[in-house]
């Protein structure tokens, strides 16, 4: 009666990128409406002038957060902020989400009106509307699952597949920030969990600790963009890390992209933090992941535009196929770029 | 550090409904595309001449079903049902969805494969597209969220909050049989625990069982109403039982309704098994849940589009609501209707 009589390929050879191709293959569209299924930020579905786009989410306690230390309002807020980031990197202006969870007993109705504050407070500040969800018992921990919903004019949408070769290659904000939040977080967890009466100082990691549990989406920058007509040729929010991103560009787009290490950019606590916890700073860049920064190519033609738009750096080009992805370090090295981004099949337990 | 350290209102004193009114108390509808938000079957957002109606569902192991007797083939197919039945019960056509998982390693891949052959053969059947998801590791157990997307033509949406003194109550199908086919395979379940060595053979319940494992949702129908030019005063799907979805409207409608027992279509089969199961067959019928078919009501004048129509049954009357929500039955008596619907709440574990 049993599914699991016979032993058969483990999801953790994979992969999550591998496994999502594998289900998914053969699954042709045929409503004409379904302009573009998986495989980008969101999902595009045509609906006059504008399209849609349709981005989905699933949180898992112990996969995606620990609630020993992510305050239940940041959480709500952040669940929102992650789904409206992948509308923006679609350059599409979010306005619908919707919001369901599983939840086990252990969860007061006070715990989930503060959770549902960070919600609100999300949808205020980015102005989308709560528009359904789904609310259930689970018999263990909580998951959320949201989809949020967006328009973009027709001509406007960037997919991951657009760049080509002599483009540049650029990104929003800092890298490595919000992974070395994680840290911080981890080891206070740790020194708690082994003295219960130590009463952490966290307020000169304020930055990092806020990147890691309260991240915000670039609304601004897509502002921005098209207050100055720029219609970049394909952009990834930055979930998984740099590296890994990048190649779902390369990947998509069928190109390669050298990335100039000293341009990448990292804020001063970042920095300090990384060599606190003897990490390379570039590498919490390239991996940590969960930056929400927007990872972008133009036209070389557009550089004009770009030069002095806040928080925009350069700090690359799409190259062809054949030349691969690569990092070119301050010590004047060439290094092919690896992907170390957090696979959360790695994390099962 | 622990956002449990207090004893606040524990969920289930709220049960499901509750607790999403009040979760969901507050948020205001900003942007002008937001029809309608939390509250109906599904979502309604404008978008030009037709509506956009959005519906998602989550399904927990343990919670919403037991693979020790669901197929996954079945259990993918049942869950993209489920959710499609939403849309129709908006009077609308889905177009695409969306599927989240969220699985521990006891899922190989073949398993997973299985699960979206099941999701693909709704797909085609119902003739929606695959357009995105996330697939995510999780502690333990399988966690299934499904997003619908569909259509509507602005004049032809059914809300829940359409029925009106007068008008005729309707269902399709029948009804309690989904409740049946789970009793079985719940008994069936606990006989091979007692005894692995046995051989169930369900062959004789095989319509039960069908709609439990593989119920369909009322494309048919809404086709049928669009032929007939038949625009239903209000509509919801039968997902908790006639008796709580029946509520459901009258509360969005703000009138009562009588039901006529003698008139509550029971199928053959499950009217032996109640019996054989102890059970009420009309309990089963009221308060079973998970049949799919469509209750709805209907302008009087429009009496005659319906009487011929296949599969469709008058059940009773909308009245005025200080009438309240009454059952008629068989032995000539009247009793208040009570909403004994699944409240998944009250099965955690």
């Amino acid at each position: 009666m049993s599914n699991f009589d016979q032993k058969f390929t483990d999801v953790n050879q994979l992969g999550e990128f591998n496994l999502i191709d594998r289900l998914t293959s053969g699954f042709d569209l045929k409503n004409k409406s379904s302009i573009l299924g998986v495989g980008d930020d969101a999902a595009v579905i045509e609906h006059g002038k504008t399209n849609l786009l349709v981005s989905t989410d699933l949180l898992v306690e112990g996969i995606h957060f620990d609630l020993m230390y992510s305050p239940l309002k940041h959480l709500g807020y952040k669940a929102v902020v992650v789904n409206l980031s992948d509308i923006y990197a679609m350059n599409g202006t979010p306005q619908q989400i919707t919001v369901s969870m599983a939840l086990s007993s252990k969860f007061s109705v006070e715990a989930l009106e503060e959770f549902y504050a960070g919600i609100k407070e999300a949808c205020r500040i980015y102005n989308v509307d709560l528009v359904g969800g789904d609310t259930t018992s689970s018999p263990k921990g909580l998951t959320i699952s949201i989809t949020a919903i967006g328009t973009a004019d027709k001509k406007e949408i960037t997919y991951r597949s657009g760049a080509k070769p002599g483009d540049i290659l650029c990104i929003t904000g800092d890298l490595g920030a919000a992974y070395l939040g994680l840290q911080i977080l981890e080891r206070e967890k740790q020194l708690y969990l082994n003295n219960p009466g130590i009463q952490p100082d966290l307020e000169e990691q304020k930055y990092l600790l806020e990147r890691q549990l309260k991240p915000e989406a670039r609304k601004d920058i897509i502002r921005i963009f098209k207050d100055a007509k720029l219609i970049p040729t394909s952009m990834i929010d930055i979930s998984d890390g740099l590296a890994s991103d990048l190649m779902h560009i390369c990947k998509a787009s069928e190109v390669g992209a050298f990335v100039e290490e000293s341009k990448i950019p990292i804020n001063q606590e970042a920095q300090l933090m990384a060599i606190k916890f003897q990490m390379d700073p570039i590498t919490t860049a390239l991996n940590g992941g969960e930056d929400y920064e927007l990872l972008f190519s133009i036209d070389e033609s557009d550089l004009e535009k770009i030069r002095l738009m806040p928080s925009v750096y350069i700090i690359g080009e799409i190259v062809k196929k054949e030349d691969g992805i690569k990092l070119h370090t301050t010590g004047g090295n060439v290094h092919p770029l690896k992907a170390q981004g957090w696979d959360h099949f790695d994390d099962k337990t």
